[in-house]
């Protein structure tokens, strides 16, 4: 029995991480999903961990889900609506409007085309990686276009919903410039800071803080990935890396002269305008963060950070955040905890009675 | 009875964070603590939270302690140096080469001088805000140069020391440039990120994942604060900044037109070269990081989180880092995990087997 939004079989082209994905979650609420991959090891792999059944002759699948690797997605899109002329078909691919402007270039009908992305993944890919909670509470963008129909949309809502992601509806354009935004351009601002520490002296990496491991933190990331990714988004990266570069132009111009009039008054301006953007950020629940922080510190031995939460849910107070810092080259953990302000101060004496200590936090 | 490694009088002139804060540590260690502030509420209120106490006739340190704001530092110290003929002096501003370059403009002899910087602090400012272990597991730069004597050297390793710091020697010149990388620069490109989202459109910030928010966190630091510090330390950020904006136009070139030949090669070298960089930074107990991450879901409950942690140490599993991700507008929260590689797929099944949800990680 299924207990699906979505009604009849769906087919998944693509068996790879986030095919295989959809396909168990799929699966596990009942739906009759078709699995296809050009590798017919990957194929077999992946029905074998359950994320689907092979092709057969009676197949009517009313959803295409096209999960291939993005420089193949738009073809195998077109490839699918040629073949299923009653099928809605969708993709997965990072960057939409080149997926779209491919198929209108070929003069591909998108008339039963509604290209969407979820905003999830794994370190790591392939099928073996796949799991059924991989979209669970992530955003899942549904890219309308001009022709796409109010069912159409519903039936990718559906799709979204049934594996617990969080659908939102936009443009190819909007979304591209979104990600562009919150993804692209963080990454590429991220990997060159990170880059100006490969040839950085020892003694000025070991002053290194929370600050520096959190704005390089992705950094990290599979550059193989990320060329296909800024490739395919590179004009709406291009825009807004330049107007980074034009307001990075700025304060390089006070910085070569700090006590020239206005130096100080640009500078702050940045740092401002830095204010106000973080505060749109939305936190915990959608609100804007505006917490207290404070920092304890935590023996690194099994079960101590446990003991402080545990504490913590005792005295009432509701954690609103949480990280573990590292000191260099000590034994001893830091935990940064994010609580209303006006629970702080109770919260801090509290918890020194019971004998943790509050430390500093670290810029 | 005293039982600190430091010995004789200190006095400490500002009593606001960092000067009550040390001031509180040391009067838990037995130290006579002589207490300064150009204002006498600020004064009364911090001896009234038992950081020291007022100066008298017989006042004779053998220490000082300049913690007052960085534009007022270096007439401070040289004031303390004429006053206190016999005492080594030393100072906690954030930036070493000015204060040092200030006081040998003024011909003020050094030779009882030794900067020091050490890299704690809280949100809040202010005597109220201060704690006796604000230093504990922190970096504390000494700021050695040409005149500086091993004993002086080791008076101050002892004051560190005697805080819970970490003692590091260095020049003034290797620490400004090294916090100009690790810290100063790092916030200029986080708050020059943060300031494009000031204008974007709402359904851009919707799609915000945890990239972005570790991107921008440093983005929310007080601009007046910031302001003194990148201006004292200009030359410093001015250098690793243009160095950083010249790796930026490349990107820039390279999306203006991504399939000419080379494009791609320059993008994948920065996203490489981030590789590197970010590599270097250490981790848990000075290791760099290489952990397995994993997604747990938690229910917004209180006593949840603290459940898994217990449940994670019962499986015997060591947790190398933890942070909290909230969804956009669910009712639950994804406690990232990092675990040592072997370990992943274990605690994977087991968790799973005790009912816990793992999902894919946002990048």
């Amino acid at each position: 029995m299924s207990n699906s939004r979505i009604t009849g079989q769906v087919r998944v082209v693509g068996a790879g991480l986030l095919g295989a994905s959809i396909g168990h979650a799929l699966v596990g609420r009942g739906v009759d999903v078709i699995l296809e991959d050009a590798s017919p090891s990957n194929l077999t792999l992946a029905i074998d961990y359950g994320a689907g059944r092979r092709s057969d002759a009676a197949d009517s699948p009313s959803l295409v889900i096209v999960a291939v690797p993005p420089d193949v997605t738009a073809t195998t899109v077109a490839a699918e609506l040629s073949r299923w002329p009653d099928a809605l078909v969708t993709d997965v691919a990072s960057v939409k409007g080149t997926v779209l402007d491919s198929l209108v270039a070929a003069r591909v009908p998108i008339d039963r085309y509604l290209g969407s992305h979820p905003m999830a993944g794994r370190e790591r890919g392939g099928a073996i990686a796949a799991r059924a909670d991989l979209f669970l509470g992530r955003p899942w963008v549904i890219a309308e276009h001009e022709f796409t129909t109010g069912a159409q949309l519903r039936a990718i809502e559906d799709l979204a919903l049934d594996l617990g992601a969080v659908p939102l509806t936009m443009t190819a354009a909007e979304h591209d410039r979104g990600v562009a935004l919150v993804s692209h351009v963080p990454q590429v601002v991220s990997s060159l800071l990170a880059r100006r520490l490969a040839q950085a002296p020892e003694n000025a990496i070991s002053l290194t803080g929370q600050g520096l491991r959190d704005t390089t933190r992705i950094a990290a990331s599979n550059p193989e990935l990320w060329v296909q990714i800024l490739g395919a988004n590179a004009p709406a990266v291009h825009a807004q890396l330049s107007a980074y570069r034009d307001d990075l132009d700025t304060v390089l111009s006070a910085l070569a002269d700090p006590d020239a009039p206005g130096a100080r008054r640009a500078i702050a301006e940045t740092l401002a305008g830095g204010n106000a953007g973080v505060a749109r950020i939305p936190g915990k629940h959608g609100q804007a963060k505006q917490f207290s922080q404070l920092v304890v510190m935590v023996d690194d031995r099994p079960g101590e950070l446990a003991r402080l939460l545990t504490e913590i849910g005792e005295l009432g107070v509701n954690m609103e955040d949480l990280r573990l810092e590292h000191s260099p080259g000590a034994e001893i953990g830091l935990a940064e905890i994010a609580v209303l302000p006006e629970v702080e101060e109770s919260l801090i004496t509290q918890l020194t009675a019971r004998g943790w200590k509050i430390a500093g936090a670290l810029a």
